[in-house]
């Protein structure tokens, strides 16, 4: 390929993404087949009044066809319905939400439609990875605050509340130029819920400089404490923040590819402008099965039933640390648990290929992991940027959405780990 | 909202765009309800073997989850199977093809994925809008190339054939900064098959400046005369050229938002990063069903079926301007047909409202022939330019791919233009 043909900028020579070298890693073990607790996707369906929503949709003409460039209708009816109570006011479904594909082009599509070249985006670390290059196709500079562990997660299990914003840093962060900051919570990976308190103190320095809010609330079914909307603070705080969800996380269906973001107008017709660009609508006859999914979920006890059944994973399967005296932080809510391996020995002379020996201690654990024992989990520092990436050397994020056998059968793996767990 | 927190350009203050135009005309008019021949939807569902294929999908746990970002094997090895006939030799499903969420969010990787911010594309005049945006949104500069529609058209019947390039315009047009072409064959709205020959003119121009060919053939099923793939004139063409399908055109599933590109490993790699960046990846059941879709559409006669009965519906609504003597262009593929109402004289005084008697005559035949008549079709001027809009002023686009009983409703209504037509 002669040069002047050459890829753009933005998809050119990046380091190999967590994702490959889990994966690879993951082929390459000598235990097969691997148990696999790395990526979020869910190891069961969703739930048949759902699904068979979705197969009726199948049936209708308009179902199969372009959907609204802001969604279909029915769904966007349903989303405003079950979210008002939240919100204490009723959302206007044509004006407050729009319908994306999946939470992740939502995001992008906020991005572009408030960030010009040259604006700042605060993200806090450790982030969800796709931010960051979202942000940077729209041209915005990504500007990092760390999220610090709590200072005895090497040795005891505690809350994952513990894992907390330096306010001071994340002030020092805000120039004339910040546009954004972006939020998590259920966060990915480390499982906080952020308190009403701290989620004040964020929304009252953004509306001291006038800072658009950005609130992945992703896994916003899924929380063991309760959870806090920062949309729903105030009206102020209400009229700068555009909040995320996912269909794709709410009903165990990642691969379906329905978000949505509500927000006040004024935010949500650049973004849905934005969405039309990109991805013109969004999958159509599965927009349909979400709609009947919101509207049946509660009278049907799925939401309690979803944080229930998962909770009972969560706690399955940190058995096995609390057995092994192996600290983790508790989660708060999400389906993912950050587990603090610096007790693990890894053999002195183990050889790893330069691409994980070059990259920090959980990537080697990771792979340890995956060939001493076959169990894939996901190096967090992967989320951090280089210079932050020391602070989660040790950790390492379980996904438990999957069966019980498939915990089960990851448990009785991970006590292998007992002999070359460090003498207390 | 503070001036600080205003959105980004590229979603900014935009002309209202033609769906929203003709839909508030539609909904705005005396004759209710009105004739949809607006928009390129099916009004018939996809066939039951590829709908029985997609409830089964939604069945399978992994069918429900996050499909690869490239896609799912089976769809990209269906495709390869499918389309290696037309290359002459056997594509490699890994390396050579690309899921994405329809043609379109693909397009948008392609820009992505090549486009540099001042990098010129040229594009051809009439376009699918969204190419404008998409190039725009990677900081890409359009270059416009209009096609002339045969000097006869206003009163003679002829081939969309005849509607052709100007070879000087576009050489005139390639600068060193040019980096990609777009072309559409089967063409929306003008129904050209662009000829072998046209398509060699095209591919040497490439060639000799190194310039990337972007083919849009998503109806490349719907074809009445012999199609040609400009990837397969030649391995050195091919070498520079990305081709663009969807599902959503071959399947009559337009809401189902799956498509692909496909080219060789050093261009696909790049549009592949730059859409796991923007979408992650695209709906996971319905690229299942797909595959199945691809698997057994040739032998079941699906798209010679396809062609047969798209040909039928083009010939049976076209029968009302052979009725009335309208002249239209005579569609070699695809499902638009354009039709030309130089003849039709608008009565002196009719009122419109300022956004559309601002706008060329077509804007105005439309929005007469929705309020008298109730038939909406699309005004082509909304895919040229302001300086070239005049030449397809007296165009109007009708898409046929609607039930027989609604072209007879059509037919039948259009009758109505009669007492309009100024005589010869
Ligand atoms: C924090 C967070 N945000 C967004 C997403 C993307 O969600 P979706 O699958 O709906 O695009 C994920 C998926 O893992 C996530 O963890
Ligand atoms: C020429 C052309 N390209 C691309 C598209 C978009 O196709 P998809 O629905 O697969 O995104 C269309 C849809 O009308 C089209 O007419």
């Amino acid at each position: 390929m002669t040069a002047k043909l050459k890829p753009a900028a933005r998809v050119r020579g990046q380091r190999q993404d967590v994702w490959s070298v889990v994966n690879e890693a993951a082929a390459a073990s000598p235990v097969q087949p691997i148990v696999n607790m790395g990526q979020g996707f869910f190891g069961y369906n969703p739930p048949d009044f759902i699904l068979n929503a979705a197969k009726e949709s199948l049936d209708r003409v308009d179902c199969n066809q372009y959907a609204p460039t802001r969604g279909r209708p029915r769904l966007k009816k349903a989303l405003a319905d079950a979210y008002s109570p939240f919100w204490g006011r009723t959302l206007n479904p044509d004006t407050e939400i729009t319908i994306t594909t999946g939470a992740n082009e939502g995001m992008l599509s906020a991005f572009m439609a408030f960030i010009e070249p040259g604006d700042e985006v605060i993200v806090f670390e450790p982030f969800f990875d796709q931010y960051i290059s979202n942000i940077e196709m729209a041209g915005g500079k990504v500007v990092y605050v760390p999220m610090h562990p709590p200072k005895e997660g090497a040795v005891k299990t505690l809350s994952a509340a513990e894992w907390t914003i330096d306010f001071d840093e994340f002030e020092r962060a805000i120039t004339p130029r910040t546009k954004m900051v972006v939020i998590n919570t259920p966060h990915n990976p480390v499982g906080k819920v952020f308190s009403a308190d701290e989620l004040k103190r964020i929304a009252s320095l953004c509306l001291e400089h006038q800072i658009l809010i950005l609130s992945d609330e992703v896994y916003d079914r899924l929380y063991y404490v309760p959870f806090t909307r920062i949309a729903t603070l105030s009206p102020e705080i209400e009229s700068i923040t555009l909040t995320v969800g996912s269909a794709g996380k709410n009903f165990y269906a990642t691969g379906w590819r329905v978000g949505w973001l509500i927000g006040p107008p004024h935010l949500i017709q650049y973004v849905a402008a934005a969405h039309t660009r990109i991805c013109y609508s969004s999958v159509s006859p599965l927009q349909e099965a979400c709609a009947i999914g919101f509207e049946q979920a509660d009278a049907r006890g799925f939401w309690d039933e979803s944080i229930r059944s998962m909770k009972r994973k969560m706690d399955l399967f940190n058995a096995v640390w609390r057995e092994l005296g192996v600290p983790y932080s508790e989660p708060e809510g999400g389906y993912f648990v950050m587990v603090n391996l610096s007790k693990v020995q890894i053999p002195d002379g183990y050889e790893f290929p330069p691409h994980v020996a070059s990259r920090p201690r959980d990537f080697r654990l990771a792979w340890f992991l995956i060939h001493e024992l076959g169990v894939a989990a996901i190096p967090p520092s992967e989320f951090y940027t280089d210079a932050n990436a020391h602070i989660v050397e040790d950790y390492l994020r379980f996904a438990v959405c999957k069966p019980d056998e498939v915990l089960e059968e990851a448990k009785e793996r991970l006590r292998g780990l007992k002999k070359y767990l460090k003498a207390e």
